[in-house]
């Protein structure tokens, strides 16, 4: 890529930014960006990158390729109970995107940031054959509130935020082409809501978390090997979006197994479950009591009247299977 | 990409490094890492990115893309005068490429990042068209040690360490296929060693530093465009590689243009000018003085006569003119 190319894009994606922000000493421009850590804090780290044609297509608007590339990152960070500081963009970029495109994929970007109080301090361009965004997410955590996958117990209740299942079926939704007006399914895929505010709260309230991107059982699997733990679900409990539920037995295969719901699931220890929802419900979120966590290895889906339903086969899915 | 093959994929990837290191609470396989900072110190992160077919082609190994890919980062880390500590990576995987093939690019990444004393803490594999590694490298400094583009003063006098051109001549010497033994140049182009060590030592005696990795005239121009400042190179000074000088008025060209050096430009205040070159013999490292900082805007390129020479056209260039 030509420099003076280079430059421009840099100045187009940046100027929708607010460079300024807590803790920023240099920002985009120098060759590293400089934050002061706040005492007393650990740093959460983490890089997720979302590629053409693999996290997002066709019915993508750029302004939601950016929200989504940083979302994906920020509920991770949502999901070890940290809050969101700062972020850097490493952009690959084919030919042929103008940098009016750069500036629209800057801009939805820039919004989710705002409402995450993330600041963006450093980012990179290159020329590639495929649009690709990596994203670094780098927020703060008090070591005592920091919440990992591994501190799951027996008796802990499972939460889950939010609803199961559209992004995958927005999946579906959106192959057919854009709608001319989104509905829940298409929009949970297009523009991911990562729960920023809800991460904090989780770190004063749960023993263990993840974020559900993988779908719900794959991720729980994760959980609950790193806890030495098995759990067990209660299917009609599970929060289905409606376009979801319509769906009847297949709505439930996208809530259990679908992935990229982003949303939060959370160990809870029963003697913190009432005060951890109350403190969701002051800041407007849904927590779903949706299983528990079991001493037996292996996880369990129930239906109503308590039978076990089959867990869904799928690929990935045996990795973790007591 | 199918989630078992990730797995396998991190597995193999992993394997490779010490997951271990001062200041790492979680590192690979939690959402997030974690890592405390140490008190006093500013963070400092950078993310840079190679492309296949733009930063590395078909002569690198897969131990050199490794390598090169945190070299980058690294080098960055290092002209903000910080000592780097952990690195994020996120790698885009295009089919074909076999797990023992991620092996090898992760041996090349780990001999590096031990004698940097850098620790992996987290990372990202995806399905992609072509292969790309960006890598999130993350350091500390003392806020008073911080260098940054800003700083020059007229009267500083420039120094660069190791020699320049090699890089841009590896290039050319590659592109003819890979040689049995590739002689300097061509190591420079492969496998190019960041000066994580003499970046901190920087950090205490100049008063601003940049990366080479654009060219000289090209990062002399940033910095001095961030300083307010001009300078003055004199040509006969500039330390040439033996293959580089042995082409005579191309080799200065490539030595002042060629870009990928990833050796440190330092603006240094006289006084300090001694002690530094001290400190950088002790661990073995070679600096230069090239010119001075001046008060004049623009840059100026002279010959041992001290007559000006030509300043090379080259895109991007004009840019900084003043």
């Amino acid at each position: 890529m030509a420099r003076t190319s280079e430059f421009q894009l840099i100045e187009r994606f940046t100027s929708a930014f607010r460079l300024e922000g807590p803790g920023v000493v240099a920002g985009p421009g120098d060759d590293c960006a400089l934050t002061r850590p706040r005492p007393g804090h650990l740093l959460v780290s983490k890089v997720d990158q979302v590629v053409e044609g693999v996290h997002f297509g066709a019915a993508f608007r750029p302004e939601e390729i950016g929200h989504k590339a940083l979302a994906v990152a920020l509920s991770d960070l949502a999901a070890a109970g940290a809050e969101a500081r700062w972020f850097l963009v490493a952009i690959a970029l084919r030919e042929g995107l103008s940098p009016a495109f750069v500036g629209a994929v800057a801009r939805g970007m820039a919004r989710l940031a705002a409402r995450a109080n993330a600041t963006l301090i450093g980012g990179n361009f290159t020329a590639a054959a495929q649009l690709s965004i990596a994203v670094t997410a780098l927020g703060e955590v008090r070591p005592e509130h920091a919440l990992r996958r591994s501190g799951a117990r027996p008796g802990d209740r499972l939460f889950v935020s939010g609803v199961l299942g559209e992004a995958a079926l927005g999946v579906r939704l959106l192959a057919a082409g854009r709608p001319r007006r989104p509905g829940p399914a298409a929009r949970a895929q297009l523009t991911p809501e990562p729960r920023v505010r809800l991460g904090p709260i989780a770190g004063r309230h749960a023993s263990a978390a993840v974020d559900v991107s993988d779908g719900l059982l794959q991720d729980l699997g994760h959980l609950c090997a790193r806890s030495g733990v098995g759990a067990t679900i209660h299917a009609a409990a599970l929060p289905l979006g409606r376009e979801v539920a319509a769906l009847g037995a297949e709505g439930l295969r996208l809530a259990l197994t679908g992935g990229e719901d982003y949303e939060l699931l959370l160990a809870v220890p029963p003697a913190r479950a009432a005060a951890l929802r109350r403190a969701a419900a002051r800041i407007g979120e849904t927590l779903t009591e949706i299983g528990v966590v079991d001493e037996a290895p292996g996880l369990r889906v129930l239906d109503e009247a308590r039978r076990p339903l089959p867990v869904p086969a799928r690929r990935g899915w045996e990795h973790f299977r007591a």
